[in-house]
């Protein structure tokens, strides 16, 4: 008989943007000509920059071809990609890596998703709270955390609570931990992390021989000094942290698909008699049997991002979104709210009024104004009483959500 | 401390195709001048059809532009797709499926081994034998199989032998089995089952509430009557069967990346209790939470498959590899080699001659011939004594290697 994966059943709602998606259509099927603006989903709206389109377009040329038609690719990526990743996103920060570092894929979901899988299912996990869905549910399936108590909050999985009580920073955890992802600048909150901040993560992790799952999907949008782009900017990071990049948020590629994870070779976890494995190996293995590698033209796409000119677009768009949360950000403070995020960050973070729970916020949200946000919530415990803003959408509809909001009265 | 999964360390070799590079690579380094043909890894070498490329190149454009850019795309792909899936791949087949019954995925390779996830750690497991490493490696990860034993078995998996003894035909095992991976036509033998062979193990499966993973990657190339294209040619088999398809080998896909998974909505799996949950349902959550959907210029690249040029271009370039395949049957059968397969699959499965195992045909074709096959032994312990030859290369290189082969002497 085939039995199922019960931790499946411990997963107690719908994945979150799901259910949004549920309400969102059947308030439009009730109301035909509401004109909702979306500022749920962290999608982006912008087009692909034109340096992208140009080696996209010549990339499917190439495929059409015998000459230059591509089959399987490298496990890895190639290498026309991962150089230009090195050199750009790491060299100037003073990092440096070599070529088997770096993995590229199809999306920083998956690899967050996936990355779990190379470790014990006893692993103790924390989480910052709110989180990315993606980092708990991955790890409920495989049996890590589960089962959710009546608060909402799972039993073996040790949440970090950020909220405006602790200014959005982590605590250090009194126990050891085995695995702990930090998002930096953060999804969903919109806050980030010092320098210092983060190198008292590395050094806990350096103690307690942890590994730190390091989500750096919205680097691009740091625009303060002294925030790290990268957690291997922290001295003693190598031997302790994998880093997720992304190409969507930074270069619109929500819809094209492709990320990357760097793994460091001194990075390192333990069979149960104490010794030492490479993590590298480890993913890689899991690679070479799980996944085939991100389609050539869409490769060829992601390392026009680091041309000059697709640098120069990606920073206009970046600016574009930064601009809409700098909006966002006064218009809300003017209407009396409280927020955090969108300095560092596309997403605001907002305190619900009026003692409103996250879902009762959204519901007011979509019913008075048609705008649709995240309910905090849906993010995990500590995100109850906020609702999540993206300025990921157009500069007129932003204005037009913001004007919408000023005009309600709560 | 991060303790890794020790299920990793159970897999004892590399992966075979890794394995394979890294030899042929040490060869031609040690030879520079040898002309290298590559007959061992299932790749295509044709370009993509124009209707492809045409309609992929458009796709690009729309992602350039504001009015026509696509972000995050439905989780289960795009209805523009999946609409031409089922009305081109199976409704000809008297075969009826809902558009939510459809996964479009990044890779057969992918789904095929990501699916186990859904199912308990405990599940027995059985695959045929020789078989394609991704079933078996994909469980010994998860800790449903391993470890290995001195025999090069691994300790619960159930090995279902296809040699020339039984015809290639796997016996129904004797006991109830939870998960039967079936590739038909067969990765790596070449062979098929007919209808009612195939309708054994969709009984086998109804009377054992087991699930059969039927990986149909190679559909494109069967030229015979009465071989099944889809299991679901057979009765009750929407109830027992997920079915795996790919864009790789009949449109050139494998650089590309595009393929999907059919998960009927009368497919059960049980809990430990016995009640039964849609397998659908368990998909479906597993792909919202660890996967983000294909690129949407792919998904209208695929789309373009199934046009009326589109289908003619891959009706072209099957013909063109079974060209290949019939010159590889005659050659080697001239030569005095028994061999299999290369009917209605791009696959040639060769009897070693001489008592030479596996590896030492394959390095024997290697240095003799400056041929790469894939050792039979790599697909499991009854793939020992054979090799693969696959017809996906160029009829000059395809004719240019039997000529080199028609010339050793044993």
């Amino acid at each position: 008989m085939a039995v199922i994966n019960e931790n499946y059943l411990l997963i107690k709602s719908n994945y979150i943007f799901a259910e949004i998606d549920q309400r969102v259509e059947k308030y439009q099927n009730d109301n035909p000509d509401a004109d909702i603006i979306r500022m749920g989903i962290g999608d982006v709206t912008r087009p692909l920059p034109q340096a992208v389109i140009e080696k996209f377009t010549e990339a499917v040329k190439e495929m059409g071809e015998a000459e230059t038609f591509q089959g399987y690719g490298p496990y890895r990526g190639y290498d026309f990609l991962i150089d230009e990743i090195i050199k750009n996103d790491f060299n100037p920060l003073g990092i440096e890596l070599s070529n088997e570092e770096i993995f590229v894929s199809d999306g920083a979901k998956c690899d967050t998703g996936n990355i779990q899988e190379i470790f014990d299912v006893t692993s103790t996990v924390a989480v910052t709270d709110p989180v990315y869905p993606v980092y708990v549910e991955s790890n409920v399936m495989a049996g890590r955390i589960g089962p959710m108590g009546d608060d909402g909050r799972y039993d073996k999985l040790v949440y970090l609570p950020c909220t405006e009580e602790n200014g959005f920073v982590p605590e250090i955890p009194k126990i050891p931990v085995d695995l702990i992802y930090l998002c930096y600048p953060n999804n969903p909150t919109g806050t980030v992390l010092t320098k210092e901040q983060l190198a008292k993560w590395v050094e806990y992790a350096r103690e307690n021989n942890s590994i730190i799952l390091f989500d750096a999907a919205y680097e691009a949008y740091i625009q303060e000094d002294d925030i790290p782009r990268s957690i291997y900017e922290i001295e003693g990071a190598r031997e302790v942290a994998i880093e997720f990049r992304s190409f969507s948020k930074n270069a619109g590629f929500t819809g094209t698909r492709c990320a990357y994870t760097v793994v460091p070779q001194e990075l390192m976890g333990y069979d149960s008699e104490g010794n030492p494995h490479s993590i590298n190996n480890l993913w890689y293995r899991r690679q070479t049997s799980k996944f085939n590698g991100v389609s050539y033209p869409i490769q060829v796409a992601a390392s026009a991002v680091y041309s000059p000119k697709g640098q120069e677009e990606i920073r206009e768009s970046v600016d574009y979104y930064m601009k809409n949360a700098s909006i966002i950000r006064k218009s809300l403070k003017d209407f009396g709210l409280s927020i955090y995020g969108g300095v560092n960050s596309p997403y605001i973070w907002i305190k619900t009024p009026e003692g409103m729970d996250s879902w009762q916020f959204f519901d007011f949200l979509l019913n008075e104004a048609h705008i649709v946000g995240t309910p905090g919530v849906g993010f995990g415990p500590s995100g109850e009483g906020y609702l999540r803003l993206t300025a990921f959408n157009t500069l007129e509809n932003t204005k037009k959500a913001m004007d919408r909001i000023s005009k309600l009265s709560l």
